[in-house]
């Protein structure tokens, strides 16, 4: 049994996520944030998205290449008292910087994918786009995890998902 | 307007997947599939996976390495007449070959993940593990896109899924 292979992978990118994010992007997207979300796809692959406007969501695969490492393997999450193990969470500092959100199409036209809030910075790499299927990918009996949501759920999803609002 | 980047990236295998499949595997994951499915994390990440045991279920993002690139924009997925766009399709003949499942967690041992089905072969490289949180993934108003469920859904759920059934 192999433990530790001592691989690595070369992905390159196909395209460009343009978002009004420059600075400062929310911790998650969301289909509310307002402005002007676009996936510019390398031309030369937009037979690729033929029939893509028939589903409704999308996964979006982005590679987080403003992200500094931090080689912490545990994190604590906004709004929580406690630490949780990098994979318990969605920090952006992975070991693989792999961001990936659920967006919806609103339209695509050429190469171009008129798409939900994402929670990305402007000008992020695209990896890979894949059409969210109801029956493989909605989980409807998934849980919160380490998240209880009576504590306070509401506030909590607002960061969760990005949405700006004001503290008391 | 950057247009076409031509960026490269470099990512890294922080674990292996063992699977039964080591010559074939489904088309699609499915919790149902009786086997021995276990995720082996790089040991010195396992301070990452506190607290992911709290989760029902979590994405595993894993590197198609054994899959041959075709270049082909258009596929014909399984019980399908039409061709389909690349990107409207979940093919392992992507651009980047990043698989994506949504599995769920039996129990988490040391740096060892038992997990339900997953249509990967035995030894695929992990890129990364991240919780699926309900309120962010499970999008219940998701559709199936160019695959109408009246034509014959149990059926095509049965390929989309991989789980293994007799053709009349």
């Amino acid at each position: 049994m192999k433990s530790s292979p001592d691989n690595y992978f070369v992905l390159k990118s196909i395209g460009i996520i343009h978002t009004p994010y420059t600075t400062n992007a929310p911790n998650q997207s969301t289909e509310k944030q307002e402005g002007d979300f676009r996936i510019e796809l390398n031309k030369e692959l937009t037979e690729g998205l033929f029939r893509l406007d028939t589903f409704k969501y999308i996964y979006v695969f982005y590679f987080l290449d403003k992200v500094i490492r931090k080689n912490e393997m545990q994190v604590t999450p906004p709004m929580y008292p406690d630490k949780v193990g990098l994979f318990a969470s969605r920090s952006p500092n992975r070991p693989n910087p792999i961001g990936i959100s659920v967006v919806e199409i609103k339209s695509i036209s050429g190469n171009i994918l008129y798409i939900s809030g994402i929670d990305a910075f402007d000008n992020t790499p695209v990896l890979d786009i894949k059409p969210y299927f109801n029956e493989l990918d909605a989980k409807t009996d998934a849980n919160t995890g380490w998240f209880n949501p009576e504590d306070d759920s509401d506030h909590f999803l607002l960061h969760l998902k990005g949405i700006p609002h004001q503290h008391k």
